[in-house]
């Protein structure tokens, strides 16, 4: 039968999700961690998370023949999965079900923080975008992404995607205390995409760049109108979403 | 002249403030730092914390002959501090002003979260209490603390201390969210001391200890009685506070 699991990780002492020889992957630990309970297993995810990046909520599926329901499998992998990684759910989904093909939409969001100094305690979760920040200007931004658009110019080369149109669902950035988060839903997401576009947010948020730039970018596709990416530890994979399964 | 400084850092890299040959440590970083504007100053600070506690207003003071203003020698120790330091103010006290002796109170705050499995993402600075906590039977055994004791029952043996009675003004737990807060204030701190009453409260949280078992440490001051030692990296120097300086 086909299991969908939800996983929180800490992608910090990771080279992302993708198994990759002699680097330490989420896909690897996780497939070590349930080979103790169903050897020679692999593990899909819905997209490979990038190097440094979390997921609150990445989804993976694999097939499974032995015995133990799901709520005994979630205790077992997390028994066996190193601290950095947690599976949260467990359940059985239909064996047509995968996790990169039937995913629907993704949800990220960027954790930026605005105090006097840079904080040594938020340094690895958040990203320092000054003491102020105009998160209004950044919201009226982000709202440029949503639609559909061809997306090149948010996107580092060395995709492998063959089309760069995706669907953005909702870009919006909000205040909450001294945070401002970033949060956008899409069909889906290219190379450092969410990272280009959080770069890009911070320099309008700075003062540094003004929407007009980012329409441009949106408009003629040119990379070099977006050259910010923002550093992957203050970004989440938070969900994905799937249509009735 | 004198200066007092506060500082934030992430204690997970440092093996606590201390000098210590060949160990990385929080007093060592912030004399390199100081050495590019005062070589050879010494720092002096309210107290070690432990290695791997962390501090959001640890005080230190020094002497300075320079002519640079406070708000430069922040910026200027901000420039050479590693990302794991930050020093949030300085100003100028009388010569009399010791970070150590003239210190009056401390707060330290120790954080816990309920969670169905423990959080890769909240690992490094929460602590995992389980599923669900008793936050009110904490409260009533963290109010035990409260007053003047002998608190040699909260001790790791190791301690310079000579005399072992504290006086602590306040102590508390308190719920915000999925998180369960242990705050404490008192004149000074033993070895391991806060840390072994999170333990212990912990415990009280879980059901697994009574706040008699609390009491009678506090009574007869047997270490045999609070086993636990809570994990570092939850724990946090919250503030030094002094009286008129």
């Amino acid at each position: 039968m086909r299991l969908k699991i939800i996983l929180e990780y800490d992608g910090s002492a990771f080279h992302g999700w993708q198994r990759q020889n002699g680097l330490r992957t989420v896909q690897e630990e996780t497939e070590r961690a349930l080979a103790h309970i169903a050897p020679g297993t692999s593990v899909y995810a819905s997209g490979r998370t990038d190097e440094g990046v979390h997921a609150l909520g990445q989804v993976a599926h694999f097939d499974y023949e032995g015995t133990l329901s799901p709520a005994t499998i979630v205790r077992a992998l997390n028994h066996w999965l190193p601290c950095d990684i947690a599976v949260k759910s467990c359940e059985r989904v239909p064996d047509g079900f995968d996790a990169r093909r039937s995913a629907k939409r993704k949800t990220y969001e960027y954790v930026m923080y605005t105090s006097p100094f840079p904080s040594p305690l938020r340094r690895t979760r958040e990203c320092y975008i000054g003491a102020e920040a105009d998160a209004e200007a950044m919201n009226a931004a982000a709202a440029l992404f949503v639609g559909t658009h061809d997306f090149s110019a948010f996107m580092t080369s060395g995709s492998s995607a063959r089309t760069f149109t995706r669907i953005v669902y909702s870009s919006s950035v909000r205040r909450e205390g001294d945070r401002i988060l970033f949060r956008i839903t899409g069909s889906g997401f290219l190379y450092n995409m969410v990272r280009i576009m959080a770069g890009a947010l911070m320099r309008v948020g700075k003062g540094e760049k003004s929407a007009d730039a980012i329409a441009r970018a949106l408009e003629t596709g040119d990379r070099r109108l977006m050259p910010d990416v923002a550093p992957p530890e203050a970004l989440y994979l938070v969900s994905v979403e799937y249509g009735d399964i």
